[in-house]
């Protein structure tokens, strides 16, 4: 069967430290619906295919988060390093979302899980398409290359985490901020779980970093993890002391810097991003 | 008279690039209403009272545009360079605001002026507020010094040029993005002034950049302006080509940057501001 061109529609560009950061529309046909994302390319895409790093964002953000918020382009266009950053969930009227309304399941909190449940397996297959649809997308149309980094925040800290150690292979290079690290084991992830997994709580251990690390799955690529103190989801729903032991027991790589005073939001993210830039160039440059 | 201490109330703080971005409420008395701003201290504040620059804000924004999307306190932190954001315009249900609901009048489009027509007199003193209540507040208040710059964006960039310009000794350092430079001749001056300072077109000019700088009004503090040759408003409302003249007739020393390719977008800002971090804290800094 050969393989058909998908459209992809630019609905804003932003000249932005010397490239440019773009919007794109297209049908998802993993989440079957129109998808929003958001690409920054730098000064040397001009030239030649760069590496891209795809950063997974938190509950309720959108593509334009991490875009806007996190100080992030300036050190990526000095690198020549690809952002991009896809939504969080399958939206639209025809995607069912949280039947109470709620901001921490549905639309905006996919959990980049593939889901088992009705109504909920016909659209919510985040991991498929950030693994797999949106990098074949993107290196189909724009001059990305396929060395791969994966970071995000939060939920997508867990959904970076969750898709790399599921996909080894397919990314270079990892990092997270404030990951929930035990999605199975939080408050947050067992509302998720419950509904898109189901009932069965063994088939949640597919899903969870903490589960992952522990059963040696994957790839050992060296983990960078930022988690401030003063985050007030720390202990509940984050849970890094419990990163810091599975990755120990199982002799995984991590770095984790606990940041005094730092919380859980963008002003934490945009104070250790370069960091995390250069920590993944480290690896995706040649 | 003795000088009552007027309370703000701190209603968020938060650790970033080893200072604080902190937002504070209080009553002003020049506006007649509450009001919010927000507060980037660097580090160096904790020992010692800092130089501050204000940045004001344009059409639709808050405190927290600057704060949020123009990547700009990781400079200020490492300067030692606190920044002021204040909001655009007097807030609440007692504020009349546009009569049609626009977006370009009222609620968010203060433009800095005193008011002089009702019902706007009451409240719309923004020029007031952010050239002496709000610097008298915060150095009263908070570990800033009296080491004062000024900058801003667009409407924003106008109330710079033309506070700094009407109150000379005031500000040591003075710069712009996209500033709306000739007021009184763009759609959204006229739209503003006609109904803050009423028909008479001659009592415009004390409110318009490039007629404060032909008539030779204020000290001449070096200006450093970018403007973006793709931002959609540059002809019609911002006119740096009269700015430019202005500025050349007068002899007010002027870096006009014209910027290939950039927009009005906060991506614009962020590509440009750690210059004008720099040109401020080469006039603030001891």
């Amino acid at each position: 069967m050969t393989r058909k061109a998908v459209p992809i529609e630019e609905i804003a560009a932003n000249r932005c430290f010397g490239g440019w950061h773009r919007r794109y529309r297209h049908y998802s046909a993993t989440l079957r619906c129109e998808m929003v994302f958001a690409v920054y390319l730098p000064p040397q895409a001009a030239d030649a295919r760069v590496p891209a790093l795809y950063w997974l964002s938190g509950l309720t953000c959108s593509d334009e988060n991490f875009m806007q918020k996190a100080g992030a382009l300036r050190v990526a266009g000095e690198l020549g390093i690809a952002i991009v950053a896809p939504d969080t969930s399958p939206r639209g009227a025809q995607v069912p979302g949280d039947p109470d309304g709620a901001w921490d399941f549905g639309h905006g909190a996919g959990f980049y899980v593939n889901a088992t449940q009705q109504p909920w397996a016909e659209h919510y297959r985040m991991h498929d398409y950030v693994v797999f649809e949106l990098p074949e997308l993107l290196e189909a149309s724009l001059p990305v290359n396929t060395s791969r980094g994966l970071s995000g925040h939060s939920m997508g800290g867990h959904g970076a985490l969750v898709c790399a150690l599921r996909n080894p292979g397919r990314y270079r290079s990892l990092s997270a901020f404030a990951p929930i690290s035990h999605a199975l084991a939080s408050p947050w992830g067992e509302k998720a779980f419950s509904r898109y997994l189901g009932a069965d709580r063994g088939a949640w251990k597919a899903w969870d970093a903490c589960e992952l690390i522990a059963a040696g799955v994957g790839e050992r690529l060296p983990l960078l993890v930022d988690q401030g103190l003063a985050d007030g989801f720390l202990a509940e729903q984050l849970q890094p002391e419990t990163l810091r032991q599975a990755c120990a027991a199982a002799g995984h790589p991590l770095t984790l810097r606990l940041q005094a005073g730092y919380d859980h939001s963008y002003f934490f993210i945009a104070s250790f991003i370069d960091d995390h830039l250069r920590h993944h160039a480290a690896a995706l440059l040649p």
